[in-house]
C-alpha cells in the first residue's frame, strides 16, 4: 500500500488485477500505446448472423471459462436481458468468468447465486445497488471489484485494460445483420452511447433484439460490421423500467433552494454567456437548477451551444424551444429523451469515448463549461463520494462524474448539508470518485462553498453577493446538527478498487464488518 | 512470379512492397489478426486542435521522411487539398513518401513534380488519369503503385496494411475540435464515405476546411475523437469540379438498347423481387437501366430496400417516391444526392469498410441483390478490366468494381461491343480488377452472355428468350467488326499491382513501351 496525490491508501499489486498505478492528479497520466482492436472476421455474402435463442449465441461465441462479458445498462430497472444471459451462461458450465456490465442495479440481484456457484468471479462496472452491491461491501467476491467512470470504462476498453470477449447487447430495434437502434420498438431506451463502445472493441458481438426490422435498419447507433449473431427474444425488459415518464419539477423546499443558489452562482461565475455548454443530472435539485437557469437565458437572451451527458426531457424542450442548439446524448433518462433522439437531428447519439473518455484526442467533457453534479459526501478536500453510503456500504455509481467534473471550466456539486440525521460535509468521505482539485464549487441549502483554488470565483461570487463560506465552515454547520458521525468499523479486506478515468487507483472500498 | 487462380502471372516479392500473395479465388483468404489500431492521444480541456497554416499543421503532425500520408477523393476533379499539401510539404523538404489517396485524377498532375523531385515515391490508390497516370505507366516511379479496390482499400487500412501516418482530409464543414460533415458549406461534396476509415485509423488526422462552424458540428461524420489538428483555409475546391448537377438521361440509342436488355435480364433473372437491393454506376447505360427499371417497379409494384454505392440523384429520388427504402452512400455523385445525405435520415453515409471491406464481418454489399457494373474489356474468362486502356496505359479506377461483383447476387456488366474501333469482348483482359468467377451476366448491345456458372440464370434468360449468346460468340462477333486487335508491347518493368479486395494479387501492369 502507498499513499496517492490525495492522501488515500492503495495497493500497487492485486491477485487476479496486477499491477496498480496511483492517482497522481487529474491529467497526469497518459498512454501512448497504440489502441486496442477487435479480431478481424469475414463472413461471406448469403451467411446468416441470426440465431435463434440466446444458448445458441453463447455457444456460437465461443464462450469459455475464465473470459470476460460485457452488458449495457440502458434499460436500467427493466433490464432483463444480464440476468437472462448469466442463466443460460450458468445452465452451460461455464465458469469463473469476468462480468463487466457498464453498471448493475438492484434487478441483478441474482447475479449473487452466480457468484455462489462460481460462474462469475470478477466483476467491472460503473456502480451496483441492492443487495448484490450489499453481498459484495459484504466480502462475497475473492476478487475486488474495480469501479469504472464513464469515460474510464471507455478508456479502458480502447486502452486493452479491459478485453470483452463477448459482448450481450439489448437492441431495441435490430435488423437481421445487426444495424441497430436504441430509440425504436417496444424496448425503447433512447441512446446507446454505452453499447457503442462495447460493440467497437468486443471480440464477440451478439444483439438481443424483441424487434427484428427489414434490413438495413439506418441510421445505426451499432452498425452491422460490429455485429457477429442476432438472437429474437419475447421482451428486452420491463418498459416501465427502461424509460421513465418525464421527470416532475421537485417541490422541495430545500432542494429548491440549493438550486436557485446553484442558479445564481452561475450566473455569477462568468460562464453564463452566449454559446455556453452545460450538463445537469436528473436530481430534484438539479433539474430546478436547470429550470432557474432557463428563466435566465430567456430573460438575458443567452442561447447555449449544447447540453451534455444523461439527458432528460427538460434539455430536449429547451433545445425545440432554440435555447440550446445542440444535445449530446450518451444516456436518454426519460421518455421524452429517449424518442427525441430517433426524431430529431441536434439531438445527437455519443459513445461514452466521445463523451468522457480523457485518452482520447479530446471527449465533449473536454469542452463542457459547466456541469452540476450531485453528491453523497463532500469533505474538506472538496473529495466527493458518490458510491458508499453513510455506513459504508456500496449503493451508488461513479458514472461520469468524475469525467465532467475534470472535463468542466466549471464543476459545481449540489447537495443538502444533511440528509436525515446524516451530514453531507464531512471530514474525510469514505470513498474517493472524484478528486477535489477537479471541484469548483460546493453549494447547500446553508452555504456555499468555492474551492480556493479557485480565487477567481471567490472574488465573483463575493461581489454577486452570493451566501459564501467556507468549507470548513459547512461542514461544522453539519456537525453542529448531527453530531459527529461515528466511524464505519471496515476490515481488512478489499471488496472494491476504485478507478480515477485515467486508470489510475484514486481509492478502495473496504468489507464492512 | 507464379500463376494465380486465374492464370495471371504476379510476383511473390517486390522490392520496396513485401511478400505477396496470389489471388485463390473470391473468398479464400480470411484473416484471423486483431485490427490495426491508431496511436492512443490525448488533449487537456482548453488545449486547441487549431492551426493557421498547412504548413503548421505538417509540421504539428511530425511527419518526417519515408512516411505514408492519406487523402480522400471526394472532391474530384474539383480537388485542391491534395495538390497544396503536396506543395508544402515538398517545401519543407520531406521525401520519400507513400502517397495514399482514395483515388487521383487528371487534377494531381503536379504530383509528376514531386515525385521527380524524390517527395513521392510509392503511391497507393484505387486508380488514377491523366498525365499522372501516363507518367506512372511509363515508369517514372521506382517501386510499382498498388491498386486497391474501394473495400480493399479499407481492408488494408483496418488490417494495418496501409498504415498512414498523417492523414490529410478536406472537411466542408468542421468545428474547431474536428466534428466534419461533407454536406454542408461552399465546398459540400455528400458523403465523406472513403475519409471515414482515414480518419479513423491514422495516426495523425488533419482535417482541412473553408467552412469552420460552431462546436458542437453534430451529427458529425467525422468525429472530434479522430482528429488532432483543424486548419482552415480559403478554398478546399472549384464547386463546379466537386458535384456536377444532376446527371442527364443518355440518348444514345445504343446505350438505351444496352439498358432495355439489362432491365429485361434483371426482371427475368429472379431477383426482381420486392425488397430487392441494388447498386448502379453514373453511366449513361446505368442511368438509363435504373430508369427502365423504374418504370418495372411502378408497373409490378415492387419496392426496393435499399439502393447502394455511389450514389446519383435518380436514386434518391427513387428513395423520395417511396420506391427504394433506405440508401446507403459511399460517396455521392451529383448535387441532388450530396444534398440530399444531410437531410433526409433514410439516405445514411456508410464509410468505404461497411460499403464493401471483405474482412469486417459483413459490408452491405454482401447483402445487394444486383448490381450493374461497367467494363473497359471483358475477357472470355468474364474477367473485366476497368483500369487499364487498350493501349496499356492506365485510365480508370478499381472503384467498388470486384467488391459489389463478389457480394451481389447478380453481378451485371453493361458494356458496348465495341468502342470506336476497339473490341469491348476480348479473349484477354490487358488487366484483371475484377475475376469472372464473380461475374454472372454481360450485356452488351449485340447480345447477353451468361457465365456459365450460373445454369440457372441461363435457363431463366433462356425462358424469357433474351438475346444469349456465349462470350466467345460476343468476342467473335467484335472481332468481325474491328479485325483483331494488335497486341500491345510491354516492357518488363512492373508499374502496378493490382490487388484483389482480400489483399491478394489479382493481376500486374507493365511498362508500357
Amino acid at each position: 500500500m502507498l499513499k496517492n496525490k490525495i492522501g488515500r491508501e492503495v495497493p500497487e499489486y492485486i491477485e487476479g488485477i496486477g499491477e496498480l498505478r496511483p492517482y497522481e492528479g487529474p491529467f497526469s497520466f497518459k498512454l501512448e500505446t497504440r489502441k486496442f482492436a477487435k479480431r478481424i472476421s469475414s463472413i461471406k455474402p448469403g451467411e446468416s448472423k441470426l440465431l435463434d435463442s440466446i444458448e445458441k449465441s453463447v455457444i456460437a461465441s465461443g464462450l469459455k471459462d475464465g473470459m470476460t462479458i460485457s452488458f449495457h445498462h440502458h434499460f436500467r430497472a427493466g433490464d432483463y436481458i444480464l440476468n437472462m444471459v448469466m442463466d443460460v451462461i450458468a445452465k452451460l458450465g461455464i465458469k469463473n468468468l469476468t462480468l463487466a456490465s457498464s453498471s448493475l442495479s438492484s434487478v441483478h440481484e441474482p447475479v449473487i447465486e452466480h457468484i455462489k456457484n462460481g460462474v462469475v468471479t470478477k466483476i467491472v462496472t460503473s456502480g451496483v445497488r441492492g443487495p448484490l452491491a450489499e453481498a459484495i461491501s459484504a466480502g462475497i467476491l475473492d476478487t475486488p471489484i474495480i469501479i469504472r467512470s464513464h469515460g474510464g470504462r471507455a478508456r479502458a476498453i480502447e486502452a486493452g485494460d479491459l478485453k470483452i470477449d463477448v459482448a450481450f447487447l439489448g437492441a431495441p430495434s435490430c435488423d437481421e445483420y445487426g444495424n441497430a437502434n436504441g430509440y425504436s420498438g417496444k424496448s425503447f431506451c433512447g441512446s446507446l452511447g454505452y453499447a457503442k463502445v462495447d460493440a467497437e472493441y468486443a471480440d464477440k458481438v451478439v444483439l438481443i433484439t424483441d424487434n427484428l426490422v427489414p434490413y438495413p435498419n439506418v441510421p445505426a447507433s451499432i452498425e452491422q460490421t460490429e455485429v457477429d449473431y442476432v438472437v429474437q427474444v419475447d421482451e428486452l425488459g420491463d418498459p416501465k423500467g427502461i424509460a421513465s415518464g418525464a421527470t416532475r419539477y421537485t417541490k422541495n423546499p430545500r432542494e429548491l433552494l440549493i438550486a436557485k443558489y446553484a442558479a445564481s452562482s452561475i450566473e455569477a461565475s462568468g460562464y453564463f454567456v452566449p454559446g455556453f455548454s452545460i450538463q445537469s443530472g436528473s436530481g430534484g435539485a438539479s433539474l430546478a437548477v436547470a429550470r432557474f437557469l432557463k428563466n435566465k437565458m430567456i430573460e438575458k437572451d443567452i442561447k447555449a451551444s449544447f447540453a451534455l451527458g444523461g439527458i432528460t426531457g427538460q434539455f430536449v424542450e429547451m433545445q425545440q424551444e432554440g435555447l440550446i442548439a445542440k444535445i449530446c446524448d450518451v444516456q436518454s433518462f426519460d421518455l421524452i429523451a429517449a424518442k427525441s433522439i430517433g426524431e430529431n437531428p441536434n439531438h445527437y447519439e455519443i459513445s461514452a469515448s466521445l463523451y468522457a473518455n480523457p485518452h482520447n484526442n479530446g471527449c465533449v467533457a473536454n469542452k463542457l463549461d459547466i456541469v452540476i453534479l450531485s453528491a453523497l459526501e463532500v469533505d474538506t478536500d472538496f473529495n466527493v463520494n458518490v458510491i458508499t453510503g453513510s455506513d459504508g456500504v456500496i449503493r451508488g455509481a461513479s458514472g461520469g462524474h468524475c469525467d465532467t467534473a475534470a472535463g468542466a471550466k466549471l464543476s459545481m456539486i449540489v447537495c443538502p448539508l444533511i440528509r436525515g440525521r446524516i451530514p453531507t460535509i464531512v471530514e474525510k468521505v469514505n470513498t474517493v470518485i472524484t478528486p477535489g482539485e477537479t471541484v469548483d464549487v460546493v453549494v447547500t441549502d446553508r452555504g456555499i462553498a468555492v474551492n480556493p483554488l479557485r480565487g477567481d470565483l471567490i472574488e465573483r461570487f463575493t461581489k454577486a453577493k452570493l451566501p459564501l463560506c467556507t468549507i470548513e465552515e459547512l461542514k461544522e454547520k453539519a456537525e453542529s446538527i448531527t453530531g459527529k458521525a461515528k466511524p464505519i468499523e471496515y476490515g481488512d479486506k478489499i471488496v472494491g478498487i476504485v478507478e480515477y478515468r485515467d486508470g489510475t487507483i484514486i481509492d478502495v472500498i473496504k468489507q464492512v464488518k
